[in-house]
């Protein structure tokens, strides 16, 4: 009971709440916002939009067995599930599925540390590091060290990963916090890669390449919206690593929730239908809205951040798009921003401002770094930019 | 890579499969029956029976935040799971919920993870010792060892645990495979007990008093039958360890499905309006009905055990059961059968007849001992008592 108990990623004060309540009032105009976690609420608009097509219903007599495909090597997937992620896999054109086993995750946490698990060598005298170039995932390293595993264990930055030993290098692309597209950086025969391609969808950032790594991550937090699912997938070439990783997912949580699965199944098929061309035409396409969505926002922190003059973002390439077919900016799930004067403490200003976001420090880079969520619902993006303009002056009293 | 994987509580060559299909064609005469795992199909004739009133719907804009309740503790559950769990608690009498922190969790396996992690002593040279007394629930050791953690460890049968040091003491009460009701045995001052209480309902066992213990473990799967939905929840008396739980559950999964909570909600409800005087008069009692039907299985187990002649089981006191206010014997989940013989391998006996179930070596015990799963659908059951009832004698070819 001596370690610390941090919030990873809670703002208890400040988060909103959610449940049955559809109407929402606009938050007080004192009121904390809290931009620290990717709550990805901005996407509630859409599936208000797509109405009862979206219901799904659950008889009391339904699911009740731990079994989903008994055959299957992943047998809690539902049949379902495993189809619409392929289906949309293909619609999108940004993952090969073919040659790889799907295994369900209770979001893409999980998935992290069963990869982890899969691929640790356990013949080795001392846990394997994991590392991943800085600025890198925050989690990274609290899933790495919470139970102090002797498979494993966080190693930092991949940049200054000097050791001639095994080693386990994690690849955000696009990265979260930066946006931007990554490789692997180590580079050696000694290393597993597992690829987190959470942001790797067209609202996002264009789609350059159908990629096909040997375990790649996906969540249905971040392409659809419903984090409170709980529901990520792994594509994974070899079959004895996907069955380690049904292995722990056993050990772990026997499976994963059978009414989340079907559910992302029913999502997943509709933002499949929303992509082709004999779509409904009350139904709009899902990337062209959200990507539509998250461009509005970034053009509106761009100017407000080009008036005040005090903080900078990163600047992201026009790619073409394979999805799209068409020239494009990312518009990434964070805005990475910094203070101009090098030299300040940026969560800490925001913070005095009532806006909570997470520090660069947290990233394994400067606290003049700041990484804020762009996809929390209008009235708090809105209040966000009104508090931000305000800002006149970055001082230490701040 | 080197590790064995083994399943868990899994023969995907036998299990069944589930999904939409509700009318159930019964099991080729032929197929081999899995009794290995206590999947809970049993009480899908009682869902079935509830009809309509169990049916729950969920719309496209519904639940996408990570968040259930930011004011809360354990800030992803549902307010109206929480509800309807101590709710059920009082109508049964079972477990007082007063002055106890409620966590959910991805089933109680992971509570059980997420228990370890919050009461292992951070500042012990050595992992501490997970114990717990044998014949124990063959998934603790599988679940201390799996990451192998600096924090803690199995440490076997704890009869035999002799160490004048810390350690954490598992009781399953009633106990999986046995059935019978159980007391700590280590009692010593360094010790944490984690109660694992999945069994403490009035359909398996008399409720002889209403436990109030620092952390208790409960799960919908072996209450309502819902294992799919892979809820579980803990009662944890001391505020510091419900917040490590919950850092554990962050790091671990973010959190629980949302869908899931809100059907284990609704589905809890159901149960605690069937035992109430003035429930509607097409409303079985769910306990009731769930005790009937677990006493039937007994009764005809027993028969076909007392006329074979080659097996023995568990017997159980009659007790005065305070939900009932009656007095009842135990129907537990599992059948806990020996061979007479005393020298059979007793798994390989009835794998010999297409049954599988659990040895009772994976259980700290004999392999002249058995775990049968009680809960199967009709049809399994029968076809079981079939061929157990075939059985003529027991000779090293089986």
């Amino acid at each position: 009971m001596c370690q610390k108990t941090q919030d990873i990623a809670v703002h208890r004060d400040s988060a909103p709440e959610t449940g049955g309540n559809r109407t929402r009032p606009n938050p007080p105009s004192d009121a904390v916002i809290n931009l620290d976690h990717g709550d990805p609420t901005v996407f509630e608009t859409y599936w208000r939009k797509v109405g009862e097509k979206s219901t799904i219903k659950f008889k009391g007599d339904q699911s009740l067995s731990y079994f989903a495909n008994a055959k299957n090597l992943c047998w809690f997937l539902e049949p379902k599930l495993e189809e619409e992620i392929g289906r949309l896999h293909n619609v999108i054109g940004n993952a090969k599925v073919k040659d790889h086993f799907i295994v369900v995750g209770n979001g893409s946490s999980q998935l992290i540390q069963a990869a982890l698990y899969a691929v640790s060598p356990c013949d080795h005298p001392e846990p394997v590091c994991v590392v991943s170039a800085a600025p890198y995932y925050s989690s990274y390293q609290e899933v790495a060290d919470l139970l102090q595993s002797r498979l494993y264990r966080w190693g930092g930055d991949a940049y200054s990963f000097e050791k001639d030993e095994p080693y386990i290098e994690m690849v955000t692309s696009p990265n979260n916090p930066t946006g931007v597209m990554r490789e692997p950086v180590v580079n050696r025969p000694q290393g597993k890669i597992i690829h987190d391609l959470a942001y790797y969808w067209p609202h996002y950032t264009p789609i350059t390449s159908q990629v096909n790594h040997d375990i790649m991550l996906f969540t249905v937090s971040k392409c659809t919206g419903h984090a409170g699912s709980r529901i990520g997938w792994a594509l994974v070439r070899d079959k004895d690593v996907a069955k380690k990783m049904v292995k722990f997912m056993e050990v772990s949580t026997i499976g994963v929730s059978k009414e989340s699965q079907l559910r992302a199944a029913k999502i997943l098929g509709i933002i499949s239908d929303s992509c082709q061309d004999d779509k409904s035409p009350d139904l709009d396409n899902f990337f062209e809205y959200s990507q539509h969505l998250m461009a509005q926002r970034w053009e509106k922190l761009r100017q407000v951040v080009k008036l005040n003059e005090l903080f900078s973002l990163t600047k992201y390439p026009s790619e073409y798009c394979l999805f799209t077919k068409d020239f494009t900016q990312a518009h990434p799930a964070f805005a990475w921003m910094s203070s101009k004067s090098n030299m300040e403490d940026c969560e800490k200003v925001l913070r005095g401002h009532k806006i909570l976001a997470r520090s660069g420090s947290r990233f394994g880079s400067d606290p003049q770094y700041v990484r804020i969520s762009m996809l929390g619902r209008d009235q708090e993006f809105n209040l966000f930019l009104e508090r931000l303009s305000s800002i006149q002056e970055i001082t230490s009293e701040n």
